[in-house]
């Protein structure tokens, strides 16, 4: 492991949002400044509900990776929920991800997480196959019904 | 509303516990005591990860529903996973189910729970059905992946 990572807290919030707004822009997701500050605040000041690391050194991070955290019964305990992953453009294709990946995970399984998910765009081989290889396996996808209170 | 509900406590552990071995071995789910007091412990001690409900008297309970939470980006903070329903089979087919699922969502909408998701097995038309009746609208499900640590 050569890329460190850092658990992100209240005063790396700049930096953070800063590579937030970046990845929704490439990703084309439709959210604000504020909508990110109101989902990344809690979890930078230790909401049980999630955690986001800093890759490389955290005054100029090189991404960053979001985790939120569920409970299941399936699973007996602590799940995790592979939420977001970002990494500069100008670093990527070095494996840095998959790196990351996997010491987040290590990290995890300490603190006795059970399984981790993610939901990916069905679409998205090479997302696929970014997750295979850092230890994801496909599973037989049940129906997802959502009441957008 | 006639069937209330209340939010299980640690006094009520016995009483979920036995709801809970009902539905699992109905739903003929390999869950043990064991595993069933490890998951529920620690929501009925007050975790931030999730809330069990008893329906009807809480002393004698006509079953119970189990929400685990979670924090998400595209929904903008809280959401709820439908994680077990239970009524007992006595009283089935007056419409509690319905009713108690909307009771527990109005709760939640004013905890400023955003959405509630439920995974259901896809050939399962009756479940669809009863999520249908009580707000939920199927999704276009992406691809799960789970890495099982």
């Amino acid at each position: 492991m050569s890329t460190a990572i850092t658990l992100a807290a209240a005063a790396d919030a700049e930096r953070v949002l800063a590579l937030m707004a970046r990845y929704h822009e490439e990703a084309q997701l439709p959210h604000d400044d504020t909508h990110r500050a109101t989902v990344a605040g809690p979890l930078l000041d230790g909401s049980p509900l999630g955690a986001i690391w800093l890759i490389g050194p955290s005054r100029a991070p090189l991404g960053y990776v979001m985790v939120t955290f569920g409970w299941s019964m399936p699973h007996g305990g602590l799940i995790g929920w592979l939420e977001e992953v970002f990494i500069r453009p100008s670093v990527r294709g070095r494996g840095i991800g998959t790196e990351v990946l996997h010491a987040v995970t290590v990290n995890l399984q300490r603190a006795d997480l059970r399984a981790m998910h993610v939901f990916l765009p069905s679409d998205d081989a090479g997302l696929v196959r970014f997750c295979t290889r850092t230890g994801f396996r496909a599973v037989r996808t049940p129906t997802l019904m959502t009441d957008p209170l």
